[in-house]
């Protein structure tokens, strides 16, 4: 079993990797221990993995009670943190009780936002379950529901007390949500780390495989990252922002293809792109970057090309309504070079059309 | 002009009190220059203040937008916020926005949250125009709903960046409005100042004719007691529980009563004798201090009896449902002595029924 500490200060907390843990009891901190346990999950997950949790639970003492969600991103709004709420308040949860997000990033962000705003906060655990839940949205306390008017506008800064990431979990992942979850891994290559990213580049069959070693390694080095990231700026206020690489045109994309078309990663690998393009026309990458960049995320299953109905006018237009807008100017990440993001707010609609049509 | 500030590291903040504060730009603090504003308040309230707030910001270059609410606690649901994040989301404010609560406590509680979940939290400021509001919910970050299943169930603890209080809102306050507010205002000499106890035992009339020295004073106590208490224990873990002295048996009220019945501070008025009457059975406080506690709250115009339809038993299972409640034991605030409060949880329920029934 691997460990990564999220540096917080009062509110650090341990991200346990490995195999076997859902099941296994010492896998979960001594707090959990005599809670009334809420686990918050989706159909699809619950068929496979909530009776493992449930008795790991049940051996801590707790008392387990389920909430069980229709599964998917659609889901992913006000009116299901309402049910969470009806549901615990219905239990007399009290403050001293436990949420506990069994899922991927959809329920992970809703019981955590959940978690945030019940009784003003109970604590919760992460338990992702899939690759880009494991290796992005459970690790940060980012937490949140979609609005019809955009994604994850509605939500807070919460973090959780403990995730518990089993690699076992990913046996069961359809290979499009894993290939999904391979595009966060190679931004944090992209944006932090060049050794990393060109581990990845060479090891492309062995990930395709999902070699235990190789799972452990890629799980391990997304979450360091994005747990320095987090632990330098929890509230965005500045390098957080290089994590959002590619994701202000991948927002536009999946807003434009209606939430739940288009998974959340095949937007940001195509997303990701098109800001190499950018990182490109301001010459800090070179092309053979992107070209290489492309092939691999084909390899590994990924789209590489704008869906033809997506209109570059459209995308631009709803780039300029994204959160990272301040005082009405747009912020994109760029690479500065391979390996290293920055923040640039003065960049041409113009080369940002070209950066998006080069995906055509 | 008084200033009080509210220690809490980084998010510190000032609670300026004073006359005519509203329209004068220099009341607020320079961080809101240039921002879009949402100022949020309700039919009642926007008549009153809403163009010395406007003509204020306009003056520091704010863009200033309305959303008024109908008035009344029964608006304070989820629904309600729903549709402050859609006008806010229509607008396109960003994350550089400010909102402003101008109006009472139900006005500031939405607010705070509607501000806390916003783009996953936007700054506020809080203009409170009750006296309940300016003493007691304006300070300490507690935002939040209600639930059919309960008050305040749903919320968040987030901190606005600067608390404006203009008694001179306090002449268009319904005398009964007025009154709720002094009931918080008692409790602060109940729990923590024997001294101010005093004083507002002697200044009774003064305080019924709302001399303005005497509400600057009132107030400025109260806020200073309020943000010590909060400045040691913002999330209420320990000795933030005090002010809730007479609070479970007022939440146990209002719920049987049907909110907006009886005004907040009434439900607070007699739950805080009935925690007196426990006191007095605790051996901690004489009979004399629960006549002396009631005279002054008949004086100043506010309930000592429970209204007949309200059953002891029907207020001791609500108790029980109460958020103080940890591990399923009900946790109750005393007095240890006249000017400070204690945290009980071995209480009989006999004893408890004989505290609610002594105010029949």
């Amino acid at each position: 079993m691997l460990s990564v500490m999220v540096g917080l200060g009062e509110r650090q907390y341990s991200i346990e990797i490995g195999s076997d843990l859902l099941s296994s009891s010492k896998s979960y901190l001594p707090f959990v221990a005599n809670r009334a346990a809420l686990i918050i999950t989706d159909d699809n997950v619950a068929p496979l993995y909530l009776s493992q949790v449930d008795s790991a639970l049940e051996q801590h003492g707790c008392q387990v009670f389920h909430y069980v969600l229709n599964a998917g991103e659609q889901q992913k709004h006000l009116d299901s943190i309402a049910a969470i709420y009806q549901q615990a308040l219905s239990l007399k949860l009290d403050r001293q009780c436990l949420f506990v997000a069994l899922g991927g990033g959809v329920v992970g962000d809703m019981t955590g936002f959940a978690a945030a705003t019940y009784l003003r906060g109970v604590p919760f655990i992460q338990i992702p379950t899939t690759l880009l839940s494991q290796v992005d949205s459970s690790v940060g306390g980012k937490t949140g529901v979609n609005h019809t008017l955009g994604k994850n506008m509605i939500g807070a800064f919460y973090q959780p007390k403990q995730v518990i990431i089993d690699i076992e979990t990913l046996q069961t992942l359809p290979a499009r949500e894993y290939a999904a979850g391979l595009a966060e891994v190679i931004k944090y290559g992209l944006i932090a780390d060049l050794n990393f990213l060109q581990w990845l580049m060479v090891n492309t069959k062995a990930i395709i495989e999902m070699d235990d070693g190789v799972l452990m390694k890629i799980i391990e080095r997304s979450c360091e990252i994005k747990a320095e990231v987090v632990a330098a700026d929890e509230r965005e206020k500045g390098i957080r922002a290089h994590l959002n690489f590619g994701h202000t045109f991948c927002h536009a994309i999946e807003n434009i293809l209606g939430y739940g078309n288009w998974l959340h990663g095949e937007a940001v690998a195509v997303g990701m792109l098109m800001a190499m393009n950018l990182s490109v026309s301001l010459g800090q990458v070179p092309q053979s970057a992107v070209d290489a960049l492309a092939d691999w995320l084909e390899d590994v299953g990924l789209p590489t090309k704008l869906p033809e109905q997506v209109a570059t006018s459209d995308m631009i237009q709803l780039m300029a309504g994204d959160k990272k807008v301040e005082f009405g100017v747009l912020r994109l990440i760029t690479l500065k070079s391979l390996g290293e993001a920055e923040i640039r707010s003065n960049i041409s609609e113009d080369l940002i059309a070209k950066a998006i049509d080069t995906c055509r």
